[in-house]
């Protein structure tokens, strides 16, 4: 009988090409297929919600697969582990009806980005956060932040390359900033994100951080509808997709 | 005017095979001398305190070096982090006297073992701790890393190939287990360790959690001098050397 099931993935993304298949690289798309298609003894093809760029990470990445394969439902996880790269574990194996689509059918989702302040970059966390050297200013960061909170036109945020979208409007539920030590944390939830939208936000939080944009001019740089009014793409290994929510 | 040079070294050894220098291999030691040899202009060798092997890693690795060469010891530190690989990095820079030799003056050093203790890996530890899928008993690890305080006669937990030394005796001043979440973190001082000593321990406590070894019956293991009595070595991912005292 036809199942339609459901991944959740954690994964180090360091080593991988992104997540999407591709020829003459190596992506989380097609280790976690090489590894379902041997369980399932026929090829399989996973539809992942989100295409995670290289180096990036995901705490809870979310992908579907369907078929009438002989290995039952709660045997998958536990398999799937055994015979993936240790940089990449299924976390979670759920049963859905046959039309659900994990990317078409996500409402919202999480990503967490990563920045180190210090001196000089810990060897430890090289490929997990984004490390800027010179002093960040948390309160303005913190303030600047609060202007991307709400329904906008992000247009400003949103690299080319992406997929052509009928609109660029999107919706930030939260966007949080936490200090601890040395380490800035930004938990960003929306509705959805423009390609390299949330690196996009770090880089300008960063600049702003630096003092080389004050918080309020934030305002005009969503207006301006301009991408080069806003920061720098902030690099990959600082960001995680967190959680996509249905 | 000559000069010799303490540095403290941190580093990722993932990707490393180990501290000291040999053929066809990529080295701490070997990118340490790459640098400096560029910035002091002259082929430079440093002396570590510890041979690390490869995958183990270091927050206070210790190495000197001596020459009568241009730079100021203090812009050592900030223009080699500025050559060296990002998983690398000098922490401190000291000026000594000429007849100081890192290796031979350390009066004792701590090293921490991490052991993650989960149903599965977590991507994110897999070069940082060393994995067990089967729970651990906690307590029974404790009671079992009481009976290796002390002077010893620590043959048993020696691998073949180290330094040939006159003597296996060795005093550990202290060894502490602290559990937190799904991790067991072991740090041990002690005035010296034999090849592999730390991880031989560390691979013991594993089999005592297990439910393997008694805990009592540390004090026979030890008694035995009998390598064969003593659990595995644990992995080197889950090692750090973490501070030497002079």
């Amino acid at each position: 009988m036809e199942r339609n099931i459901l991944l959740t993935i954690e994964y180090d993304g360091t080593n991988f090409s992104g997540w999407q298949i591709q020829p003459n690289a190596y992506t989380v798309q097609e280790e976690v297929q090489r590894v379902l298609s041997i369980l399932c003894g026929e090829p399989i093809t996973v539809f992942g919600t989100s295409r995670t760029d290289g180096g990036v990470h995901a705490y809870g990445q979310r992908a579907n697969f369907s078929g009438d394969f002989g290995i039952p439902t709660e045997k998958i996880m536990f398999a799937a582990n055994n015979l993936l790269d240790p940089s990449v574990r299924i976390k979670k194996v759920e049963l859905m009806p046959l039309d659900f689509h994990a990317r078409y059918h996500s409402k919202s989702k999480t990503y967490i980005y990563r920045i180190a302040n210090g001196r000089y970059g810990d060897p430890f966390k090289r490929n997990y956060c984004c490390h800027v050297d010179r002093p960040l200013n948390f309160e303005d960061m913190k303030k600047a932040g609060e202007y991307l909170v709400g329904t906008h036109d992000f247009e400003s945020f949103q690299s080319t390359g992406g997929t052509i979208r009928t609109t660029t409007v999107r919706t930030i539920y939260s966007l949080d900033l936490v200090k601890e030590g040395d380490e800035i944390t930004m938990t960003i939830h929306g509705d959805g994100f423009l390609y390299n939208m949330v690196r996009i936000i770090a880089g300008t939080l960063i600049k702003v951080g630096l003092g080389k944009i004050q918080p309020d001019a934030m305002e005009d740089i969503i207006k301006s509808k301009d991408r080069r009014k806003a920061g720098l793409t902030a690099s990959p290994n600082g960001l995680y997709l967190a959680e996509i929510y249905y």
